[in-house]
């Protein structure tokens, strides 16, 4: 039995996802379907990516994973299939792989060419259901890769928001999109938060001393800075939407500074 | 394996929807539950025939389509179920399911009457729990229509908007509603465009010449019309919210007009 | 096969259902996956419990419902296994089962320390994830209750607000929380209502006067009080928003008095 996931703009009010899974379905009517979500926001690649990301590898490895946040259904971008140690991935080739992409350079790519594989009519406006569902389904009874089309070796890539060291030895991160508690995610990974050690954090006028390890640990109401589920830095207000008190979403920038002579909160798990 | 999808003005923040799916399955553990919608707006029966008839033709012939809309939970209106080429479909008889009535006239229909195939206790409030999930389960396991209850021939069907001509041979439509990207669906066919030619869209005080193939021939921030996924008109703004910017919704009238002696945009497929 | 439900706070925007759905299917890849809701107020531990609670009589009786609305996690707060005679339940042991408990105080109660059923590596901010979702499969499984840990005699428990009558022989109850449709759900039972009888309803400056059994037996716009399909007392709106149009939310007060010589409107079902 295999699992499709489905990440899209889409929303739940129109019944387009609802069509998608139909398309898969009518395929493979024994694949498991999840949803990751359909609230990104229209046309916003970099949240889709993300949001996919994060939950992939928490998937069997054989899991097929499709995403359709498609700003240019219809142009000449190309349709895009492609196999990782982490799963299939089916989408447009916008650079909503971009993280998976990263993290495996060589990982194959295919262009959807083969219209054996598509819905008869492939429409002007809705390549998910016409395109993208029908090659999931297909991948998901077991059709080879090859078959869907040629290898590229150039998919869309964009560029992932890094942390960079500046002058002072501080380093300049960013928010990279606000969760649905109002917490921060951010572009600084845990491993860059051990390398600077027992840091301070600035955001516009807000200064945060030292990393806690669980809001738990913090009262009610405070700001908190901590390492969260996805390895990256999360800037939250303990019960609180953070976002929202804060004023701040993506690419809002954020300084890291090694502290002097302060004892840390930083607690090890 | 049967698949039955649920259309629901329900929204998903209270267990209802969760109530019905565990109502299913509990009789016909083995059915796929897929969720068409469950943001119908309260109460809006005309959204939730267009979408669920905009999503059916993609499910296979045999699934089950149920639908709770039901201002009149309760009062004397009648729960229907009905076999129709595109599936069956389950719901109370207050026109939810006018758009597939008007495709097959001839569509068994029978009213819901046999308290076998209900729960035991029905409320006063919650039929899609008490009396529509339990009788798609049924269905779903292979009881025959007819076990249900009598035949009926007058379902309960609202007219549907359909453009009419003008005496100065223009058509006057409307808008259905506008979807979670803010595009704007009418109630012209693309078989009616076809049969107009070269059009000219007037809404309020914007007019549209031509039609796009596809969102991605216009340049963002522009009005365009096209014929989308479903096959009707839609009036969208490239990457932006039309209904907002416009500030038009559901009955907002447009006209269309053949163009005279200018070269078209239209593109076929 | 196995229904595992899912009831959260975390919302649909950021694929943290998805997340704890890959681990569940994972571990357990033929369970089948309902979700109760995900639209919980953050942190609203009594609104999960009294969505969940009205939803699991409809499931099978051996269903694994799983609850995370967490705001302790990481702290000292347990995690929690129990097997009711309607299912099994999974969370945090911070009152969220309260009304299950409530329902069977013998209970058999665990807290999860055997860290064979967990992720190997628990985060401080996602045990819905690390825990609770990988707890919930292994019990798919078959894994026996006693391998998740030592029986437990005190899980948390929040009080539950029962109507309390007064010294005039009122009684005094409140809203419990408001529905998609802004129907105010109350902590008066109808028990409690069959016992009173004839009965009048104070909200703040509104006065109801007797009980309609269904909408569909009042005006459009009537205000109207019912028992609804969780067999507690209800104020509605008849196809409005009670919520909105009072301004009344969780914890407003209601008072209930016996009619003294005027025709009931209560209708037995």
């Amino acid at each position: 039995m295999t699992i499709v996931t489905l990440t899209t703009d889409f929303g739940l009010s129109d019944g387009y996802v609802g069509t998608m899974k139909g398309v898969i379905l009518s395929i493979a009517p024994d694949v498991t379907l999840v949803d990751i979500t359909h609230d990104i926001a229209p046309q916003h690649i970099r949240q889709a990516t993300c949001a996919l990301h994060a939950a992939a590898p928490y998937f069997p490895p054989e899991t097929i994973h499709l995403a359709v946040v498609d700003p240019g259904v219809s142009s000449d971008r190309r349709a895009l299939v492609v196999r990782t140690a982490r799963g299939f991935l089916v989408g447009p080739d916008n650079g909503v792989f971009t993280l998976f992409l990263a993290d495996a350079p060589n990982a194959e790519c295919r262009a959807i060419t083969n219209a054996e594989y598509t819905l008869p009519h492939i429409s002007a406006t809705f390549h998910g259901r016409d395109i993208f569902a029908p090659v999931a389904a297909h991948l998901a009874r077991g059709v080879d890769m090859a078959e869907f089309g040629p290898r590229i070796t150039d998919p869309v890539m964009f560029s992932i928001p890094t942390p960079t060291q500046q002058p002072d030895s501080s380093w300049l991160g960013c928010v990279l999109y606000a969760d649905h508690f109002g917490n921060l995610i951010t572009s600084v990974t845990g491993d860059l938060l051990q390398r600077i050690g027992d840091v301070e954090i600035t955001m516009g006028q807000r200064r945060i001393a030292g990393l806690y390890r669980a809001y738990a640990q913090a009262a009610p109401g405070e700001l908190v800075a901590l390492v969260g589920s996805s390895g990256r830095l999360e800037i939250s207000i303990v019960n609180g939407n953070a976002a929202q008190i804060l004023g701040l979403g993506p690419d809002a920038p954020l300084i890291l500074r090694k502290r002097q002579g302060i004892d840390s909160k930083l607690q090890e798990a």
